[in-house]
């Protein structure tokens, strides 16, 4: 079977047999089990006889197996008993217990280590693992088990209490440092909480998914089945390519295999993925630098992907189309020329767009497609020489900025928007175009608005973490203080993004312009207007309704083309199947905690100076972080 | 004069002839002025008129001055209509202005600039703040003005809410990153707020304190003074060596001399500095690595300043004294010779204290001196020929812990106590000494307990900050997981210290010893409970009553040498000018802002491997801090 299946496992508890029921459960379907490393039966007190002085079946002897068996089938279980409570001594012994429990499974390579988590007083647990994980040189992961709800009835007497066990798994990965060989094995209770507790774990590391048999329901024909919400549920968590762990009795006549064959069913059943899933499949939580096409020239393989989008043309001709058509009346369809300029023209898909909108639009268009890749103009003079060879077409091989157009613009059409829309500096370019715009000239697009939201993402932490620690030669903080073009994927949005800065192309409106000129006589002084005027800063508020950790910010953008034709990646309003862009994520140095009930002020500052543009942002509430990227230290876009 | 004096300066707003003035102010007294950089009557915005174009007195021309005066004389001041609000233009022009005042000032090279603070919306003038001290090379600092209390009478219609101006001053210096060159100016208000908010301050780095002389009040004689609850901030202020600046108004006869005057009068006039202050002159917030006396030998020099402790022996006298009065009935007290054994009698103070507190309890006793510094025993031998020739005192040149006593002991007397108790592991060291005493025997002491109490102090985040700097060829954790010995000051304590870990001496009472000798029968478990039994884990919750932002946790003990004798460095109990012990200082990777009405929980362990003890610690609330130094990364102490 070539397609991708979930990896399944079965917990066996203490075995005394544990290589006849490896085998077993291999034969029933599953991949790995999951065992007891010591007989809960037998326990024995650290203290009074160590592993090397045991005797019989107290732990499982490593001969039983082949080390290839041990390291890709055994998942070790820590003890439940040990707890850290009690005197002084107790807890001792307790953290002897541990050690002595972990030290076996890394002498038996292990792949991970299940270790359950009772509740929120697990500091010294914490202490125990994250202190093992730093000190030994093998690769165990562990993974934490909490369940999914809980009723705390001890505590309150008569009147149950919920608590929220991703706090005992936050606390628990927060004082391991957000380790990343700590993972979640998340317990699937059979009551659910609603969709914001389930979506608290979309931004963890889930490794694996625990089910209790008791969980199933059962069909008519008497086989284990989940409930429509639990199914839909699993759908979710399948989409981080989480394992899924079968724990509990089972009674069934067709024996264990029942429930794997029921969870590979629902994994071949889930909803085919769409275009963009399709497109940004093995990108997911993947960072990479945003593109500077403007300091930097594109590749002709770069222009390739993006021309590719089954959806941005289309919304191009449109807008275009209908803008010619508002443009000229009808009756001097044939007499009035439009002059287009595509500014930014690339190997040529929006010059296409133009001549296919007049032809639908039925106007004439005389087209200047402006590129100052002259790599791409060589592609641009045999596109005119061949496909737009009945055209009027005039290829300009020169940067917009400093082109001395020979005639004015009635329609100047521009791709040059950045995940975070202005992040590529568009609002630069445009306004060095206005000089040779007509009074009454048309932007495509007519304006572009970058948006935010709060978002949490141990995955996006630990991935900027990693980069800041690949990169020794730069501080610690420059991987924190740069924006990442990222799918981001195994993440939590906190809340609906908001709207941030906004630019309006041409940023005169009629008479306007006039004064504009006014204004930039003086040259220098003009200069600084025109750096001035792209610099913004907002400061946005957004309610939090769960207890979370804000890792940093998802930047996106909503842009209008013409009227109300929008091409847009901001998650409630994503024009459907685009995918050439992925959401910019802004790191920040350091997570913050934000509680139920909340507020995450985020401040946001565009900055230009001299050649290049960047942006600092700082968090101010719930705590106050420092401002990142400042003076543009760590990352800036270049003019 | 050779004592020391305040550093007194004068405001002059924007001065035509500052040459003039600044002649004034000095001749009155003061030791420098604050000038208004840019005219706030002629302000002209940014954008029309830079200052290359400016004419006229709009800014003071640097040939006023000699660049020696402009440095040491005159503190700049912002316009205070810089507010960066409006339009996005109206902020950038802002902007432009304030970053041409600041570099007009490093031009000048004045040596600070004084920046008001108007209200908690202060994220714009921090970015320039920060960004300039990032980018600029000159020194300037920045004081950061903020009034002690402030009234929003405007916010809330008729009913006046209080703000916390501490508020501000704590998001700018966030935002700021804790930059070291950014400091407080704190503007003292005719309302003094209760000893609480006066105490938020206490952990900050004020460079001056402001006094409008709307502030004074007048004397029968017509001289301005303060009121004695000023004074008694003043001198609070003073400790922290702020500077003062007069600001406002004056129309006194004899001139503005008499502000200054009177300052320096209140200076003089402070309480004179008790022994602990006088001792501890200079070594103020300065970061000293914890003594190891067990790895590393003591230096003659370090006994030397110890052995002057003006209460440390006295005390230890009481206790030997009051304890041998108490063993031995005083029909016994010419037949009975109690046994004593001086543990780390260094140069020999105990063995003096015990002699004479022998002498006073009318006793005889035999003394072994048990030294394992080499260099040390040389003194001790001398000592016995001479001061103690016609004593019973044995010099013993080893280790306690594999001494073989030729007799058990009766009393065993120690100072191996470090700043925060058992840091210094006098714990292993007495439990290794348990072999030679008698089943009813003392030490002296007889228990310990170390305290933590949760501190705020940037001065101390700073220094740590600066000791992580410097040592590049470790990791960046590695100084903030060190403890630090160090007489904290700039700081503000949270919360009443708590009682952490406590160990007794010795560990049996009567007849357990019995029971701990077939314990420890089977050498290798035995040496495992040894090390077991003094690991600790416990968990403090602190309330905390104001705004803060969380440091680190200071460190003490209290030490019950024999029944209610005892010594301490707690703050609430200390004992009145010991001043063997500074506190001990656990920084925090990061600091942590805590509210009024919040918590702070504090998690630390005592962890004992192999030949090291070290402890471990993490903040649990209000929100997880990784845990500091997991497996003794940064910091142990050697066996």
């Amino acid at each position: 079977m070539s397609k991708k299946r979930v990896s399944c496992g079965l917990d066996l508890g203490f075995d005394g047999d544990l290589k006849a029921s490896i085998e077993g459960a291999c034969s029933e379907g599953y991949d790995f089990v999951c065992v007891d490393l010591v007989d809960p039966k037998q326990r024995t007190p650290f203290l009074k006889c160590s592993a090397g002085h045991r005797t019989g079946d107290a732990s499982e002897p490593d001969f039983m197996l082949r080390s290839q068996e041990w390291s890709t089938l055994v998942v070790g279980k820590m003890s439940q008993w040990i707890s850290f409570s009690g005197s002084d001594l107790d807890k001792a012994t307790d953290e002897g217990s541990a050690h002595e429990e972990l030290n076996f499974a890394a002498y038996l390579s292990l792949p991970a280590m299940l270790v359950h988590l009772q509740n929120e007083d697990c500091a010294s647990l914490a202490k125990l693992v994250y202190t093992h994980l730093l000190r030994s040189h093998h690769n165990l992961t562990m993974w934490v088990c909490v369940p999914l709800t809980h009723t705390d009835g001890e505590c309150n007497g008569n009147t149950e209490k919920s608590v929220s066990p991703w706090r005992w798994w936050n606390k628990f990965r927060v004082l391991c440092n957000y380790h990343n060989r700590v993972g979640v094995a998340l317990q699937i209770t059979a009551d659910l909480p609603d969709q914001a507790e389930i979506a608290q774990w979309l931004g963890e590391p889930i490794k694996v998914v625990v089910l209790h048999t008791s969980v199933f329901l059962c069909n008519r024909k008497g086989y284990p089945v989940l409930s429509r919400a639990h199914q839909s549920l699993m759908v979710q968590f399948f989409k981080l390519n989480c394992q899924v762990l079968i724990t509990g009795n089972y009674s069934h006549h067709d024996g264990v295999r029942v429930y794997q064959q029921y969870i590979a069913h629902l994994y071949e059943n889930q909803p085919p993925p769409d275009q963009y899933e399709i497109f940004s499949k093995g990108y997911e939580d993947y960072l990479q630098s945003p593109l500077q096409p403007l300091m930097d020239n594109l590749e002709s393989a770069t222009y390739e992907v993006f021309e590719k989008d089954p959806v941005k043309y289309v919304k191009y001709r449109e807008a275009i189309c209908e803008c010619l058509i508002d443009r000229v009346p009808e009756r001097d369809a044939d007499t009035t020329v439009t002059v287009v300029m595509v500014l930014g023209a690339g190997r040529g898909p929006l010059v296409r767009a133009a001549l296919q909108a007049a032809q639908n639009a039925k106007r004439k268009i005389k087209c200047y497609a402006v590129e100052k890749n002259a790599s791409a103009s060589v592609t641009l003079q045999l596109l005119k020489r061949t496909e737009w060879a009945n055209d009027d077409v005039t290829i300009v091989s020169s940067d917009m900025r400093v082109w001395n157009a020979p005639e004015l613009a009635d329609i100047i059409i521009s791709e040059l928007l950045g995940s975070f829309g202005d992040n590529e500096l568009s609002p630069e370019c445009l306004d060095g175009a206005e000089r040779f715009l007509k009074t009454d000239a048309i932007s495509i697009p007519s304006s572009y608005t970058s948006y935010l939201s709060p978002a949490s993402s141990q995955k996006l932490f630990n991935e900027v973490t990693a980069a800041s620690a690949l990169d020794r030669d730069k501080p610690k903080e420059t991987a924190f203080e740069t924006p990442y073009v990222v799918r981001i994927h195994n993440y939590n949005e906190l809340a609906t993004a908001k709207p941030v800065f906004t630019f309006k192309h041409p940023s005169f409106s009629g008479k306007d312009k006039e004064e504009n000129v006014i204004n930039t006589e003086n040259l220098n002084e003009g200069t600084k207007l025109h750096q001035l005027r792209n610099a913004r800063h907002v400061e946005l508020s957004f309610d939090i309704s769960s207890d979370t950790v804000l890792h940093g910010l998802a930047g996106y953008f909503y842009c209008s083309l013409y009227k109300d034709i929008c091409i847009s990646i901001v998650p409630e309003s994503h024009s459907p199947g685009m995918f050439s862009w992925f959401p910019l994520f802004f790191p920040l140095l350091n997570p913050i905690q934000v509680n139920n009930g909340g507020k995450v002020i985020v401040n946001i500052w565009r900055c230009c100076l001299g050649q290049k543009v960047w942006y600092e942002w700082a968090i101010t509430e719930p705590c106050i972080s420092p401002i990142h990227n400042p003076g543009g230290r760590s990352y800036t876009i270049g003019l």
